[in-house]
């Protein structure tokens, strides 16, 4: 299991009229906190780009239990239970300043080609990144 | 059963590097479609809030099943199959100019008392609402 | 001088705490009454990408009157003075559905090459289709 | 004069199918540098709300020079050149990694009365806050 935290800084951008932050505005959120873990891994998202891969999203799903307001420094958990195939699933776990969970989420990504947009096998160096990490 | 389509064009906004509508845009896109199914239904979010309730959603789950591209011509339909109780939840499916079906979803929302932020019980009023359209 | 009308539904999404549509969303209703203007014109700017140019901004100016609330009907006309050259002018009024003017803009766009991302001069059919609106 | 800088990481979020920052999303970059600004002399824009007051915006106006990509690490440095009456004034600047400069800004506000929406002269504290970093 390989866990990052990242900070977020509640904009007024991603508030709502109810004082909330909208809640669609937490897809970018888990973004940023996925990318900030496999960053920590030595994977960055912008080579798998360069090297003709993607990674769309099959799922999200999200459980809200409070809301996040203004201004609120929010750390968002990603967590990455099991050893990436062509699909990799993170959970997500959002926390304000007080330490309450906010928020629940899971997204199921897939590993793809951009050339064609198929799903494809991982190549080697893919799973070698993470093979360091999920077995011994 | 209510059901509404709501018809949505994707702006340069929406999209991201990948040439997609970015993940965490449907959500805007639901929230689109079923403030449109509930106003066919006589009922107005904003009234609503005048009137000192809110709706925060509980939860959000997204199936994934193609991408939508720049400028296509999206039909968001929103199902609101059970008459709402203090919960009210809707179901999406998104399509695309072709007909074919993009993705689908769920959302869970709470009726809630702007004052305190709790779940409260409908008002009279809004039972009447949902009763004319689900009850003989 | 060509003018366009695009209508646009403010939703919770695009509103802030303060209860108004957010300063930068506006961006994104502009781009909205372009692409309408264009169309109008038989300009698609899909098929403009499709041939190998984009248009990025040079520069957007807004200068906000009055706010823009949840739930608005709001009308961004769009207005094309000059026939473009390889830079195109679009200026924009934004009215609330009782007619209030609530901010106007202009932008500038480019028009550039996607492969090399340099600006470039117009192609035949580029000025033959705006030839058509404005010359006699 | 005060000046702050704002670093940001590029999301896939922010990007466009051009594979650009969309040139809307800078208008959060900006208040996010704005907000760091204010902070770093004392000021919250929480408690002036939380005061009764607001802030929105008078004008924006973007030069933009070059694109953002997905990943680059901005800063955004944001200049307070005058000390605020009702009337504050910041100007931006956006760099990337590589110290290029992307675009520049300036934005005004208007200090308001949230009860009534209104302009209204700074209070006490208001002036008392900026009058430390810009007089002598």
């Amino acid at each position: 299991m390989v866990v990052s935290e990242t900070k977020i800084q509640v904009l007024y951008a991603d508030t709502d009229q109810m004082g909330y932050v909208y809640y669609g505005n937490f897809a970018k959120y888990y973004e940023h906190a996925r990318t900030e873990l496999l960053k920590k891994l030595g994977f960055s998202y912008k080579e798998l780009e360069s090297r003709g891969y993607g990674m769309p999203l099959l799922s999200l799903n999200i459980n809200y239990r409070k809301p996040a307001y203004y201004d609120d420094t929010l750390t968002i958990k990603a967590i990455l239970r099991e050893k990436p195939t062509r699909k990799i699933t993170f959970d997500y776990e959002t926390y304000n300043q007080a330490g309450q969970l906010l928020n629940t989420a899971t997204t199921e990504l897939i590993l793809t080609r951009l050339d064609n947009r198929k799903p494809t096998l991982p190549p080697y160096w893919y799973n070698e990144i993470f093979s360091k990490h999920f077995e011994k």
